[in-house]
């Protein structure tokens, strides 16, 4: 029997995922992590009021959410200073940049991004049968400008670029981004990832009009808003590519608690000033126990910062093994040489005591076996 | 400039989208509606134990969910009979229906279903390229035997076959589905939706073996378990077909509220025989409501009821606009002769008075205007 014939493109991918998730490396070492550091969620939480109005939306969890997520559309135009329809709410960025490659990228189309960036925008890529071509960072940034060389070498169709960077920390000033778009090569999108927008110096973001075509940016409620464990993201661009995301997308993949929560969030201006500044706070003590074990913190516009463990990334992966067999749940970068750093999400006192005393421990045993 | 260059698939595509929603319709008519009974919600409302169970994961909406799932997974495989490698969670049957067919489907391959059945699922094919082949209904139910004739005939990979049906609420004995299997075309995959399963006759579900490669079963925590805006459903099939959506899924998509509420419901199994109940007596209801106004209710086995309304489709049609103009969401098939039916949702007192009162006057209105 022949069983269930698969597209030449799905048989074709890997069966590999983006990220293993903690709960599955807590299950696998068979105990919890005393310190959850590793996947840039936010360890101050989300806002008071967007808790209590997913704990009061839940009530009406009978109905289907809004396929429109009308009220938040409205807030989120009202935020970004533009109309509602230059908005799509969506489930999560990782959601939202499967659907924009879906639209852009056909088999064989090249899209370009940094070696090295977010592995789940190349595992969409993949998925729908695009050619990815990387670009290497410089000075451990994303290197727009080369991004776009190679865009208009290779005639991408999509440029994936995210401001500030992840994993490094690193950051473009806005107006250089602006500026490098109108470099960009006619009929190619440039995809700017601001998942960690909210962390970043004052003019990180630059400034887009409404009806530029040439850009679509992605944000979400899963960093500076605590919210990543609802999905709830959202996309800006031109009217023309928001509408087309209603040819291909789940319309009815909100859920109801993700959108009220999401609305009380983005209404707790307080709440986000808090959160921020817990961020900066702690990625000072980050930097500060990297630098009592010799160790240099790398200056980071994000809520995580990459500590360059001084070596190679064979040394960085003793390291961050280490931390891991003792509770501390961090990743590292996947390529070569800002592999040499380890990543570690911010948070409050507790964890942070937790990682200023299992560092000294990891490296020691890091530098016995390697 | 030429903009944003979607793939020819994509640009080919219709704007349109499966269903408007009924905030939209309240947004449009300036007004709530008094009686949701469009969108077969489970008005009943899900388990307290998911309720609390949701509201308490809320606290922890600061970290992903587990992509894998686990605990539910788990849960699922004994609820199922199966081994967790025979299940899948996921967003929601419309989420699982999208993957399914992005993993079978590529563009011009045949795909057949019922004409008039799930427009979601249509939607998923021809957003993946796929051409359709629709077979009629026989009295009012979806007729098994020659869907699969018609598979056979066009070299199909995908039926799609609920049971119970939506929107007529008619549905097969578990038996004849099974022994339908054995007529299957080599290579075809049955895909049974069985979301309103749990609102059906014993033995409306037929025994399938784990490692049975021809088919893959969806269901769904939005209708009995009454958890729609949670967004949450699940895919049994052999583990070859399930461990396929690994290479396309959004890993981290689940929200941690649905997980954690899910598990809950699914342990509350009094709570679902309070709903199978009250599900069972609200039928009879709108069965009663219908033979008072001169109308007969098809007999269902899900949380709707189709009511003919004795006439052609476009008396249904300003039926249904009647009632809807008094604050009576309801729906209705697409196609003749099932179009010549309202579909109406199980609800409690409330609601069914509201449309005790409501269906003469529209009734009334219809006959004046058609």
């Amino acid at each position: 029997m022949t069983g269930p014939r698969l597209t030449p493109l799905a048989a074709s991918l890997p069966a590999t995922v983006p990220f293993v998730g903690p709960e599955e490396q807590e299950r696998a070492r068979g105990a919890p992590f005393a310190a959850r550091l590793g996947a840039n969620e936010n360890l101050f939480g989300p806002s008071p009021a967007a808790l209590d109005a997913m704990r009061a939306e839940a009530a009406e969890v009978w109905k289907y959410g809004d396929p429109k997520s009308h009220h938040l559309r409205e807030a989120l135009a009202g935020h970004m200073g533009v109309a509602p329809q230059n908005v799509l709410v969506g489930e999560g960025i990782d959601g939202l940049l499967g659907n924009l490659v879906r639209l852009l990228v056909a088999p064989g189309d090249a899209v370009v991004t940094s070696q090295g960036a977010y592995p789940t925008f190349n595992y969409h890529v993949t998925g729908f049968g695009g050619v990815l071509h990387k670009v290497p960072y410089r000075d451990d940034a994303e290197d727009l400008p080369a991004l776009i060389d190679r865009a208009r070498e290779v005639g991408a169709k999509l440029v994936y670029f995210a401001n500030p960077d992840n994993p490094m920390g690193t950051w473009a000033r806005g107006v250089d981004v602006t500026a490098a778009l109108d470099t960009l090569p006619d009929g190619c999108v440039l995809c700017l990832d601001e998942a960690y927008t909210e962390f970043a110096p004052e003019g990180t973001a630059p400034k887009i009009a409404a009806d530029d075509t040439r850009v679509i940016r992605m944000r979400t409620f899963s960093k500076a808003y605590g919210m990543a464990g609802a999905r709830i993201g959202y996309a800006v661009a031109d009217t023309g590519l928001i509408a087309a995301f209603d040819r291909v997308r789940n319309h009815f993949g909100m859920t109801r608690m993700a959108q009220a929560g999401a609305l009380a969030a983005l209404h707790d201006g307080a709440w986000l000033a808090h959160v921020q500044a817990e961020v900066a706070r702690s990625r000072d003590v980050i930097a500060g126990v990297a630098a009592e074990n010799g160790l240099r913190a790398l200056p980071s516009a994000a809520n995580f910062v990459a500590v360059d463990c001084g070596k190679d990334g064979a040394f960085a992966r003793a390291v961050l093994a280490a931390l891991v067999e003792r509770g501390v749940f961090v990743r590292m970068p996947f390529v070569a040489p800002q592999d040499r750093c380890i990543r570690i999400s911010c948070g409050p006192a507790p964890e942070m005591a937790v990682l200023g005393e299992m560092l000294p421990q990891a490296l020691a045993e890091a530098r016995e076996n390697t």
